[in-house]
């Protein structure tokens, strides 16, 4: 029996304006350090912008309107000087926050930060966060006004699974 | 209310020999196949190793004597042809598959390749992946000998939280 959270995980591009609680928030940043993290290095923080003149600002950057939308946007940062692996740090942490929100009720959506168009340095320039950190993405995080639609089967390809060699 | 697998996911390090499963690897898969990837490429494939002579030989590669006690190894690969974030796609894929696991009762560790090692091109040549495919793990699945400690708050840091900008 899969994980619910898995199945009911789906990303959420629209959301409703109906604010979310801190204690939500919490909850779900929790969730995210209880990540495992590369020799445990624990040196992920978290930014949380509610404020709405600084999600415009982040939208200039980003693009896509849900970051306007979204109640509440969460950035996960990670300190280069305590982790070679930042960016599996940040994802795999990424995915518990995707899940504990999902358990909450509650949509999210990987927003990349394209480091090739500068996203990535200007964000950081944005939030004051100091140049040792590394962000890969911005994580909104409200009520979508999709329903989800759960996994099944139909997202399972058993061809991709190849015994004892390739 | 914290996921319970996300409380209860811990990295293993001892397995027992006792068997895992088939039914409960393609559940892990599956968990891992559930996993969102970068702009939906669903490029990850999966090798699942028992054959105690290859992981004798994986063993060579990377170390860890649990790489050799575990019954089952799972290497996921991403297609590079197919998506420009193979490291976040399968970070985020690995972590499905801990917690699925987790809920199975199963124990589970991240084995990271040491790229500037060498280690990722040996695992592929040994299990005869293709060229195009990045791998940065191996996942040994089995029943830990060591009973696992649920996080706590005591795993919480809520000084890593910065309200609106750092």
């Amino acid at each position: 029996m899969i994980i619910k959270e898995i199945l009911n995980r789906r990303s959420a591009r629209e959301y409703k304006s109906k604010e979310v609680p801190q204690e939500y928030i919490i909850e779900i940043i929790k969730a995210g350090q209880f990540a495992p993290t590369a020799c445990n290095n624990r040196a992920i923080e978290f930014v949380v912008v509610r404020n709405q003149k600084t999600k415009n600002n982040i939208f200039e950057i980003v693009g896509q309107e849900y970051i306007k939308e979204a109640p509440v946007l969460i950035i996960s940062v990670s300190d280069t000087t305590k982790t070679n692996c930042p960016i599996q740090d940040l994802s795999v942490a990424s995915e518990n926050m995707f899940l504990q929100a999902t358990a909450l009720g509650l949509g999210t959506v990987w927003k990349a930060l394209k480091k090739e168009f500068g996203e990535e340095k200007k964000i950081k320039k944005l939030l004051g966060i100091p140049e040792q950190y590394t962000v890969i993405n911005i994580i909104p995080v409200g009520y979508s006004k999709k329903e989800p639609e759960p996994h099944t089967d139909k997202d399972f390809d058993d061809k991709k699974i190849h015994e004892e060699r390739w």
